[in-house]
């Protein structure tokens, strides 16, 4: 277990990485993990941090981090709402699991607080999934007025507290601070950003109260000023009393900006709290910024708040690169850099950029695979870390040289063939990858070509990058046939082979719906989104793209062909379009592109056949309803096919031999770099191979 | 604890009470518990039953029927997928929780039995959500062939299995079947139903293999004989094995009823099996039947095998009252009858037949909560039965007469004040109930009123039988007034008064969009969509329904407009319509009804403004784009507020008082029964009020 330099003077960052007092704790840099789901739990109904948990948060503080702010925690449990897994501290069970986080954080010279939830109406509508769940708690949200969430459809109306459940919550802020104390930690920090609670008493969108509580600026204020008084009394005066407010949340009818300027000032004059942390954004709009913004984009908004405030300001917003967050706080903007979805990807950031290794930093590329693993009721994973949530078995300080060095023969080099020579090679296995393409990286090349998704092919560039840093050999334009396969076994007498060969995109229309190709596409111009957007074909005129995935695909690839002048319609069985990026937080982007560039769109039908040019459907809910659309190109976003031929070839062969990604099942980066991983992981285990 | 009277020969159901006997054992009667989605587990990593399973399945059995048979229990970890709650039988250590379960069903008298499942292809797409979870398992789909399931939008493509893997699985239901027998189970349940991996491997939808397991009828059908052959090796001579199989599968391209009849005949002749389960329809279809379907409706599939088969028949189908399934009986259409969503909604079921009490039964109303619960990653709930999955506290055993009967005063006859009702005097409290309509029912009467939904109105009465059997008082057309308060207080001199008054549906338009009223309501001829249900209005011409709820109020109530010869056009800003009616699975009929009656759809559109019967409105994603619609009457199906001024009146007055339901804050019917059994099982515990 190697810890980390302490950064020195001679660093390129000097603001970035200069230690600094905030109130009476010292920090030794600007860098700060942000507050995000803390989904490290058994259940939500138990709410206690587990030993993943402190292995999660020991590894970052590991990585360098000055600080980290536990996200959103629950400060009673009438705010729980499942089926999402959030910790709680409304109980002194809870204290005993934040402890041992806190323990192990400070173990590394790192500073800890937590953030205290309440989300008011902001909940999914599931509710408590277990009938069986504490026969006296609510089955309602609560907020200060009778306004659902509006960016949920189908969402239930809260009920509007009353006074005394008012004075209730707050006692409970309260308590909550008092065991975020007991557990050992620096601070608390007040959440009264992205819509939830705090935000709804402020909002005059929200708070239509007519009594102490709304109906003035200073009474919609009061919850907020009462809460963090409170808060500084529990937590006494040593500790942190942070505040996270939005500066702006894109939402027509909520708080301007220049409301927010006044909030603030009153806040330094009327509160005893140490920093204001800024975001832009609310739970519903940008929070999960888009890949094609850039670090620091929220300055635009954040600036005019730090202009008015005396209090260090943290910023957040995409930031990834160290240099980035270096200027920004030379330009003063900011006091501290958070990093979220940054220190999922990698916690080792501040560790490299100290190190002058920004270039093995994995950045994150904002796919959002780790929000969506959130609400679909899990854990956050990264879409090319696979190590987040396993750091107790894969963490850093797990790392070690192999006993044993193998050889190793990858034949694919998309992202799960990458991530096995990357770790296989990091351990001291002798690696070689042969890959068909010119470029390495596979399917993310393509989604990384796609309009506004450029930042994805950083995932196979940096895979590559560091595979061959960490010294493998890497064949590219070196397609591998099975007639090769014995003059390559003689060759590179490997001791293990890894069949990585991935996935193929049909251009026949295969989808599940027929389980067979569509009738008549050998008659027609069809083609695969990714031979589109990697430039293989051009097409043009009228153009048709079959969408049955209702992801990224389909969407941006008829998006790009409009802008390039072609006229496009997009077909799908489904009722609506690209419905699996809403977990992304992307529908919202897709849609917008769509409308914008003139793309028609036509649900709820499916192809009937292709003749030629014409295309005959048919209306899913009213079959004998046909129509005949006309295609010069029909591009196919339907489904794909692992390619594993060599895999059964090498079995027949008696080699050790092993399947991973999408050669195995066509599915996702994720699985790719997380099979790539683990296999890796696994090489030293092998039993050695009879010598051929 | 009262023991159900022994069915006698003197039942009104001859057939349907009478004791048989399959293989050897004695069942007491031929109304079996349906396989159903067995979700009391902890977590479905751990796959074991809790003592919250032990309670509900010993209710069901305490009600009387003949024979459980515990859903869908996964045979090995590989097919185990989140955030399902599946328990399973891969490991010894799953054992004693299902032996409890038997120990505590066979008290009754009732027999069980466990449903062996692989789900193959069909599961959802976010496979394990806890990354740290056994780091040797698959994370991925298997099935016979690369065939993704054709229902979801999005799914992934499985790895087709390697024949040491099948092999693998075979065994895997032999040791399943081994552990069963382990737990005293009396049998098990081979499924090969709806679409899962034994169903994959028969249909050539899905099996597109051409080696020894596929290509031929005599090659699709051996993984399913393979596979009860050896669970017949596992169970031993004397227990149960039956297989659970569809009839037809409503899907274009799968098995035909044709070839089902020779499949059942073949496994006839060449397995030792003790029955045939039937049922209609797979995952995606019909399984969840409708309201609108009839009892016993899957008989026009089931009936043709009935007749080619020589094994006792098991049928399943809405089924909800006794002489239903005793006509079928009779008919000759089946050896026993299942219940699934009937024996959620009363476990009694088979008592209150055998007493005659069959009013008394609470009928399914096909509502599919209970499905939704389930999807939604949580635990069955009945729409109208709050106490499945709390039966450990609000099981039949539990029922007693309360110590000290209390007068409660109940206000508004929705759901919530008549499950209140119906409990506290079913517990011999004295039980006032004012409601302001000539009819009880509240919400459920509205949704009861829309075209498809009759049986929805059943909720309320039942409910209102109930609460009127368990002597109850009902004045209905009593409306009750603030300013009555005193005058009712002093007459029925309360120890407690409930407000149930309810949520009301606005006219103005409000939701969560804007927080505010639609501008310019009030100029238009705006109605909300209850009042065109009820029959209070009657919109002709040019009727715009305006939707921001997404369930089945705005669809049904333009489909009826539209029937009845309105111009009807939905609006709404989502993406599509109806899309809260998928967890209930009823998007695929909200869908045909709209298509089928020429309801015009604008999504992804809002109101910018109302003025008269001109409605402005703009795309959401591109907002300078307007469109003017013209509209004679507007409906609103856009939000809700509760109606609780008496709450706030009667708190005033220092009364014991609480709200329950709607009042509280506008959800549904399961959270408005929920709460008014809560608070009734709560009433004896009360304080006594200070004399009036
Ligand atoms: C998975 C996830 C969970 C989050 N949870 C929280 C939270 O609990 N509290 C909070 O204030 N912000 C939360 N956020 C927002 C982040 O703190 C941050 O503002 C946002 O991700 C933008 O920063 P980034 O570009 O560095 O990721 C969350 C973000 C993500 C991606
Ligand atoms: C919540 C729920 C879970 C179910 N789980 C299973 C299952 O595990 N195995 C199975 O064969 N059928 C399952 N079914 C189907 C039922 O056994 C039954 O065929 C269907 O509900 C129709 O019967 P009913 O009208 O009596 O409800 C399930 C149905 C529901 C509503
Ligand atoms: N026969 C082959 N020889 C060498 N490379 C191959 C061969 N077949 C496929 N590949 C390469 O393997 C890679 C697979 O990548 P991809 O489909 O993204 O899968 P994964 O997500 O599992 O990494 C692609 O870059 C592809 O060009
Ligand atoms: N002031 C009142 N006096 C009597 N009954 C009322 C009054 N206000 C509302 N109600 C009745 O209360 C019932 C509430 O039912 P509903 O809205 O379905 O709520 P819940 O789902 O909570 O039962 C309705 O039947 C309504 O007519
Ligand atoms: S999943 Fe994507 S957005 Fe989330 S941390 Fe990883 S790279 Fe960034
Ligand atoms: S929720 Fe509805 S469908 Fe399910 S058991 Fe209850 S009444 Fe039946």
């Amino acid at each position: 277990m190697k810890e980390p330099a302490m950064p020195s003077p001679s660093t390129s960052y000097p603001a970035l990485l200069s230690p600094w007092q905030l109130r009476r704790t010292e920090l030794k840099n600007r860098v700060m993990f942000a507050p995000t789901c803390p989904v490290w739990v058994r259940s939500p109904y138990e709410g206690a941090f587990t030993e993943q948990a402190v292995a999660y948060y020991e590894e970052r503080a590991r990585g360098g981090v000055g600080m980290i702010i536990i996200g959103g925690t629950l400060i009673n449990r009438d705010t729980l709402y499942s089926p999402f897994l959030f910790p709680g501290l409304w109980d002194d069970a809870q204290v005993e699991g934040l402890a041992a986080v806190a323990e192990a954080v400070h173990r590394h010279g790192c500073k800890i607080s937590v953030q205290l939830l309440h989300v008011g109406l902001r909940a999914a509508t599931a509710f408590k999934t277990d009938p069986a769940y504490d026969f006296d708690a609510t089955w309602h949200m609560s907020a200060p007025s009778q306004v659902p969430p509006g960016e949920y459809p189908g969402a239930l109306v809260p009920k509007e507290l009353e006074e005394h459940e008012i004075l209730q919550i707050l006692d409970d802020y309260e308590s909550a601070g008092r065991r975020a104390m007991a557990a050992g930690l620096d601070g608390v920090e007040f959440h009264m950003a992205h819509g939830y609670l705090p935000w709804q008493f402020l909002s005059p969108l929200y708070n239509l109260r007519t009594d102490g509580w709304g109906g003035s600026y200073e009474k919609r204020l009061r919850f907020s000023l009462d809460a963090m008084t409170r808060l500084r009394s529990a937590v006494g005066d040593d500790a942190l009393l942070g505040y996270r407010i939005n500066s702006t949340s894109f939402w027509e009818g909520d708080l301007e900006p220049t409301d927010l300027e006044q909030v603030v000032k009153d806040f330094d004059e009327r509160l005893d709290v140490d920093y204001v942390s800024l975001s832009a954004g609310v739970h519903h709009s940008y929070i999960h910024t888009p890949m094609e913004y850039e670090e620091g984009w929220e300055r635009g908004y954040t600036n005019r708040i730090k202009q008015v405030t005396e209090k260090p300001v943290l910023l957040v917003g995409r930031y990834t690169t160290p240099a980035a967050a270096e200027e920004a706080l030379v330009a003063e903007d900011a006091d501290a850099i958070l990093l979220a979805r940054q220190m999922f990807a990698d916690a080792d950031w501040v560790n490299k950029a100290a190190a002058g290794e920004e270039d093995d930093i994995r950045r994150c590329v904002a796919a959002n695979y780790c929000w969506r693993s959130v609400t679909r009721g899990g854990r956050v994973q990264c879409v090319y870390n696979p190590t987040v949530g396993r750091e107790a078995a894969w963490g850093s300080a797990q790392d070690a040289p192999a006993a044993t060095a193998r050889r190793v023969l990858v034949l694919g080099g998309g992202p799960a063939g990458l991530e096995y020579a990357r770790v296989a090679a990091g351990a001291g296995h002798h690696v070689v990858l042969h890959e068909r393409e010119a470029q390495t990286g596979g399917h993310t090349r393509a989604f990384g070509a796609l309009p506004h998704r450029a930042e994805y092919a950083r995932i196979g560039t940096w895979l590559t990058a560091q595979a061959l840093g960490n010294g493998a050999t890497i064949h590219t334009s070196s397609p591998v046939a099975a007639a090769d396969l014995d003059d390559l076994l003689a060759r590179e007498r490997p001791d293990h082979v890894v069949v990585a060969t991935g996935a193929r995109v049909r251009r026949d229309g295969f989808q599940g719906q027929t389980a067979r190709p569509l009738p008549g596409h050998e008659t027609g111009n069809c083609v695969a989104w990714d031979e589109v957007a990697l430039g293989a074909v051009r097409p043009e005129g009228r153009v048709l793209v079959i969408d049955d995935l209702q992801d990224v695909a389909a969407p941006l690839t008829a998006h790009a062909l409009a802008e390039a002048g072609a006229t496009v319609q997009i077909l799908t069985r489904w009722p609506m379009i690209a419905m699996d990026t809403a977990p992304d937080v992307y529908l919202h982007w897709m849609l917008t592109y769509l409308y914008r560039s003139g793309v028609e769109i036509l649900t709820d039908h499916f192809v009937k056949e292709i003749a030629g040019d014409a295309v005959t459907v048919f209306n899913i809910y009213d079959p004998e309803r046909t129509r005949e659309l006309a295609a010069d190109w029909i591009v196919m976003a339907t489904g794909r096919q692992s390619e594993n031929g060599l895999y059964h070839a090498l079995r027949e062969r008696g080699v050790s031999v092993e399947m991973i990604g999408d050669a195995v099942a066509p599915r996702g980066t994720y699985e790719a770099t997380f099979e790539g991983h683990r296999a890796a992981r696994k090489l030293e285990g092998l039993a050695a191979p009879a010598a051929a």
